[in-house]
């Protein structure tokens, strides 16, 4: 048989995701797994528990594939050097990877190919977090770990110099940012493969609930075409620009006066992308599949007018399979994906899809589903 | 966690497809395989290898789960009964697989029912088979074992008394059946959960090639609508008589002078129906788990005008992995399904769907892609 071997390091959601979606192209799914009870790890049939932080164990993990690739970005780059120097594909690649790992050399290349971004700059402590300020429309001020942050950690909203001083104290560079007045946010998400093809998502809207997704809208309502033309060029620019092979989540501010901004960019399957699953043609995780693979995409269209995934989190109800009952009942056109995860309160545990021609009902469906799952709501 | 265990028994490519309908679900999938490269063993993580001929192996998988479902119908009825006595919920259960195992008994139920059937009876040996014929318009009558037939094997059309000796050697009761003079075969398959929910599928037309199912196309067009309503009825009728939980798949005859007839059972998900994985709101693989595990149904509607299926068997070619680049690069909309079975000549190993708005197209694009991955077009 010589369907490929597709590696996959971490073992969360999105990789179990991709293993969901990889069944039907029938290659070999294999998962470099934290432990044997993650997400993925339950479901899928080639794993290998281990510590990707590993030199060792992640070498012995690739040398089995045809290709590795991530669930998260958290994988050191020298290791990823030294798989390439091997000969093994990674991909994304480390070279491209760098500008999702490191906040602050991502403002600088998307600055040098004047791709428009909120004010900011490396600062060195709160004096110069102030300065900063002062250099603009004054306090406050986001400030970020250029390392190791995600939904929402690593990121601080500071009005003073004295809150100014938390994020110094991980020990990592901070980089500032203007707080940008932004209507809402976005996401414009793009596959990319190593020939070179690309394709666009529609560009979706994406609401935060405490610095983590809740919500998401595709496409994002009311949004002008030209600024959605401007936002997917942009968001395949980036791709070209910085060698990204797979996905690429392009999350955006829309300004008040128009515009579109970049906030972050993640190099995987994204949240902002799980409306995919049943509201597109062909899936993010599908679709990232193939570019890894280095085979044709699949078709990004939508299948209907609306499409929304509301997140659920753990709430106070561990059992969220009770709520299934109720949730189908209400709704058989409702498209739960759960995570096989523990509950913990405010942790993602699943999201729940739904599509359809009425905006307001396909939104009115989700978030029921979603708040009856988490517990929120009781009836 | 709360969420069940689901234990299928049987490693074939209805169990993988229902290992991925389960993902998203957050279910645990348990399966008994007869090999450890079995098409479902091999993307599944809880897999158990053992012959489930042998009550101890069945049994032993059996308690692990809190029901017990089947990916084919080859499951001695007495062992299935042995797990309903120890209280393990077997579904569907032994009373209602017997009518799907046995085609003797199925046509005297069926008959009992009122429910259309061709002219038929059992048959003790060549001289009945011609007193069979000659009870209605002669030779060639159909000569089915009734038991152990699957994919056209243990089906003969016999023209001569001579030719009707073959199927009785292999020491099973033999069933005649008139040849009925149909204009196409339909597929009514319906879902049905224990508290007795049902829901119906569109009916589809459902074409053969030396008996084995070639191409499915969901609605089976230009179907007159009283008739599609009677044969979704009459699916119903017998899931409801026979007390069959899961998937139902009723194969029919249509006849020349518009009736419908039915021609086989099967009471898990079936060929004829893969075509809902993105044809329709909610899979048959989907369906069929919320249905053993009692949960409110899916909806079953279309999600678009037409959807076309065409099996890929084994051709001269082994590798079709290749074959991916020309048929993704032609039609970006393609959904392939491949089942990672070692590639044998006729031997089913995977399927391709396709949907639209222009059944010509929707029809040529799945049969060329189905050609191309089979090895019998080339350009």
């Amino acid at each position: 048989m010589t369907f490929p071997v597709v590696g996959m390091v971490g073992g969360g959601q999105l990789a179990r995701m991709t293993h969901e979606a990889g069944i039907p192209l029938g290659i070999t799914f294999k998962l470099l797994s934290d432990t044997p009870q993650d997400s993925a790890a339950l479901v899928a049939h080639e794993v290998v528990v281990g510590d990707y932080h590993d030199l060792g164990t992640l070498r012995d993990f690739a040398r089995g594939c045809d290709v590795i690739t991530f669930d998260h970005e958290h994988v050191p780059t020298e290791h990823l050097r030294a798989l390439e120097a091997e000969g093994i594909p990674v991909r994304p690649g480390p070279a491209a990877l760098v500008y999702a790992q490191d906040k602050g050399l991502m403002r600088a290349r998307l600055s040098e190919l004047g791709v428009p971004c909120p004010r900011h700059r490396l600062v060195a402590d709160p004096a110069d977090v102030t300065r900063f300020a002062e250099e603009g429309e004054g306090y406050p001020v986001v400030l970020k770990t250029t390392r190791g942050g995600y939904d929402g950690k690593g990121v601080w909203v500071v009005g003073t110099e004295k809150e100014a001083a938390e994020p110094f104290r991980a020990g990592v560079r901070v980089l500032a940012e203007e707080k940008v007045d932004y209507v809402r946010e976005l996401a414009a998400n793009v596959v990319r493969s190593p020939h070179g093809q690309a394709v666009a998502y529609p560009v979706v809207e994406s609401q935060q609930v405490d610095g983590v997704c809740d919500t998401v809208i595709a496409p994002a309502p009311g949004l002008d075409e030209e600024l959605s033309g401007i936002a997917q060029e942009m968001a395949l620019r980036i791709a070209n620009e910085l060698g990204v092979i797979g996905h690429l989540a392009v999350e955006l501010f829309e300004t008040r006066d128009g515009r579109v901004l970049v906030n972050e960019l993640a190099m995987r399957p994204h949240n902002s992308g799980h409306w995919t699953q049943d509201g597109a043609a062909t899936s993010q995780f599908a679709n990232h599949l193939r570019a890894v693979l280095d085979l044709p995409l699949g078709d990004p269209r939508p299948r209907q007018p609306w499409t929304v995934m509301v997140n659920v989190l753990g709430g106070d109800f561990p059992d969220m399979y009770s709520a299934y009952l109720h949730c189908m009942a209400r709704d058989p056109g409702l498209k739960i994906h759960m995570y096989a995860k523990g509950v913990k309160p405010g942790r993602k545990v699943g999201h729940v899809n739904t599509y359809g021609e009425d905006l307001p009902e396909v939104l009115e469906r989700a978030r029921h589903a979603a708040g009856y799952l988490r517990g929120t709501i009781t009836e």
